[in-house]
């Protein structure tokens, strides 16, 4: 970590960010502007070390910029400039930096000229605005009559934004990105890998047995971590160090091709790509091979078909389909026989035999290509002993030259009703999307069995 | 500001809480769970004071946990439990205690049963998982195989969270939440409306204009106020102060029951209510009537039935339907005359004609009493000059003893693809809502055009 004595010397390495305001730190407003800053920071090779909001509190807003003053090289404030009494940023910056508060001149003329210019007289709480520590300079607002302004406390640059997104974001990418000295010798690279039909601890330990090592390892450059969110597992790459960024680029880009190389089919998208979603990405791959979609859907009940409908474009391909809640549905809809519910020897709605049946139904009722089923047990009730909770059968019909080739699985999904209903329309489009990558036999998350697929006649 | 020297020894009044990963601070994944506890935290009458997102990094988050340990009573971490090396919460808690890392056997335990019902071996890395300090115990984890940490730092009691929201949620309701102490002087008493067919301004000027005074003033006890998410208005009532429990409560019932009698058949459920949600409001409005309900959606394509298929127990009343993507399989699953897409004159798909004959060929294919169609133009293509993106027909049919009445609505959806879709699919809820409410004939938010109900033979 490296301080600066004198303002514009030296590089920003390490920043901070402090968000301000009662309403974000009570949890009644979603702080959005630092994840925001975040990224503007890291695209331009500074890394942000700390992300914290504040009440409006002079105290712990004095502390705060004391405090992360001996840390980092930057720090980035919004909120708490606006004209009234809970608008504490200006005093906290001068209490930071044991400076008192002198009005602007050219600040006050420029919110004078902003009410003069939209017909209104200024109010008089707006005055404050003007106000800046007299070792501090302003930075014009062009939308709205918060200035900005720029200070040093300690090692550290300070700017301090407006919090409205449509201030803050003009102001820092028009006004302060250019007076940010990102470490020349440094590059910071990153990228994305996402994947499917994995659990994250299945993908770390694929990832830590490499050939060449450990690629999970803290020490190994460029570091490789993996998250996991809704199914989808996505490994990060992140390169930060000297290399100029073209080198950096092919380092990342490496390492990336390692990852597909251990995963395999089970990555279907990098970020940044048009197809990032696990749904786009199917419908891409469907409309690449001139394919169509239906599904026939019993307990996610239009779940699947709405997340394939959430994507532009999508009637393409994705033709539509039936929710047959009801069995009575099942069978009028999709035509599964009757003899599949009825009689206690029966497989019953919830079995191999309903999800194929509903798969080659929705074939035949939609004239698609390929139709994805689900049946389950989503919960609370209708468990049985042999069938709990989380008990799900997807079957996938596609017809090809020669027939139906449909292949069924049983997952034992976990978690609430929610849940159980999210990971099954995950894991019917992680089945579409291993057969369009040709790895159909791949088995999946959760997966606990299935039947072999078979031939019928179309 | 108080401190305690022993666990489970006075009160909350201060709180911080911490977000853990690389992924938030680098501005790569929005933290929402902060926003989240904090409310949760307000709402039990414990002020949060800071909320900080750290990097991957064990002597960062040990720092963190002993500064806010000197200041705070109480500090909530989510995130860094889980089975990889850049999962560090489980070091830098015992580092802050002075401690050192033990296996906990029920820990272990819970983890390995965890991937037994799931019919697969516990992968070694997910032993890591049942460390704990000494000093600490582990919360069980119901919803996946990260355990909590509850501890002791300094002053302050310490409860560590699972990051993923499913996994977070559940753990802090039904685990943490009853051992947190808040100040018990003062009465906290919150209650929130849900109002539905309303915009928030609509909402808000009702209650300006009460007849006993502005509800909504700032000085006024209880503080009523609104908020707005998915197409729902919540007006949330708030006392705080020194009253006993039962008459803050009285006064916080007498402030609801003024805003029922201005708001009406508007307000479909109160917080905390098991039918607090819409969809499962209108499905207990339609169970005790004996009614069934289907859906024949297009541009939604699943979304609607997905949200009713949501609520625990639908499938007494919710049948199911079709998802009419394509043209064609509005014809040949719900029964829509080809006339109405073919010819340059026809109304087109997306049309009172098309949205009414969904919903009439939705009951007949079902056999439903009553089923609820969408028709619409999502974005971003498909415009005409007259049809603008957001432009959306919902059909409701309803099967009585003379026949069928068919109320049909045009809406004007503002937002992008998925705002369409989701303000649509609430839409047709709200349309079904005021109906089994006896206010049909109530306008509706975004609401531009109807035509008239008629009878049909049935």
């Amino acid at each position: 970590m490296s301080v600066h004595s004198d303002f514009r010397s030296g590089h920003h390495f390490r920043a901070a960010i402090i968000s301000q305001g009662d309403e974000i730190v009570l949890g009644q407003t979603l702080d959005t502007n630092s994840k925001w800053l975040a990224d503007q920071l890291l695209a331009r090779g500074i890394t942000p070390v700390e992300q914290v909001s504040l009440p409006d509190d002079v105290p712990a807003i004095t502390a705060a910029f004391r405090r992360l003053s001996a840390s980092v090289d930057l720090i980035l404030c919004t909120g708490g400039l606006g004209p009234t009494a809970d608008d504490l940023t200006r005093e906290a910056l001068a209490a930071a930096e044991g400076d008192t508060l002198v009005e602007d001149p050219a600040a006050l003329a420029q919110i004078e000229r902003w009410f003069k210019d939209r017909g209104r007289p200024m109010p008089v709480i707006n005055r404050v605005q003007a106000m800046r520590p007299r070792s501090a300079t302003t930075i014009e607002n062009f939308h709205g009559t918060a200035p900005g302004i720029q200070a040093r406390v300690g090692g550290a640059d300070v700017f301090c934004m407006p919090g409205p997104p449509r201030e803050l974001f003009p102001m820092f990418e028009e006004q302060v990105a250019f007076l940010l000295r990102p470490p020349t010798a440094r590059s910071v690279r990153t990228l994305a890998l996402h994947i499917v039909g994995l659990g994250e601890s299945d993908v770390a330990t694929s990832l830590s047995k490499a050939p060449g090592g450990d690629m999970m390892a803290r020490e190994r450059v460029p570091l490789v971590g993996t998250t996991a969110s809704g199914g989808v597992v996505t490994a990060r790459i992140r390169y930060e160090g000297p290399l100029p960024a073209s080198d950096a680029d092919a380092l990342v880009r490496r390492t990336a091709d390692q990852v597909r190389s251990l995963l395999g089919a089970h990555v279907f998208a990098e970020n940044g790509t048009p197809h990032e979603e696990l749904p786009a990405a199917v419908i891409e791959a469907l409309r690449e091979r001139g394919r169509t979609l239906a599904v026939v859907e019993s307990c996610t009940a239009g779940l699947l078909g709405s997340m394939i409908g959430d994507i532009p474009g999508a009637s393409g391909v994705f033709l539509g389909g039936v929710i047959t809640y009801a069995n009575a549905l099942k069978s009028s809809l999709a035509g599964v026989p009757a003899a599949i519910f009825e009689g206690p020897a029966s497989p019953g709605s919830v079995s191999f035999e309903c999800a194929s049946a509903m798969a080659i139904g929705g074939l035949r009722a939609t004239g698609a290509t390929d139709c994805l089923s689900i049946t389950g047990i989503a919960g609370p009730g209708g468990a049985t002993p042999t069938k709990p909770v989380g008990t799900v059968f997807i079957a996938l019909a596609t017809s090809g030259t020669t027939g139906v080739t449909v292949d069924a699985r049983r997952f034992n999904m976990a978690g609430d009703r929610r849940s159980v209903r999210e990971w099954s329309a995950r894991a019917a489009m992680a089945m579409l999307w291993m057969r369009m990558s040709g790895a159909p036999e791949t088995r999946l998350l959760r997966e606990v069995d299935r039947r072999a697929s078979e031939q019928c006649e179309q």
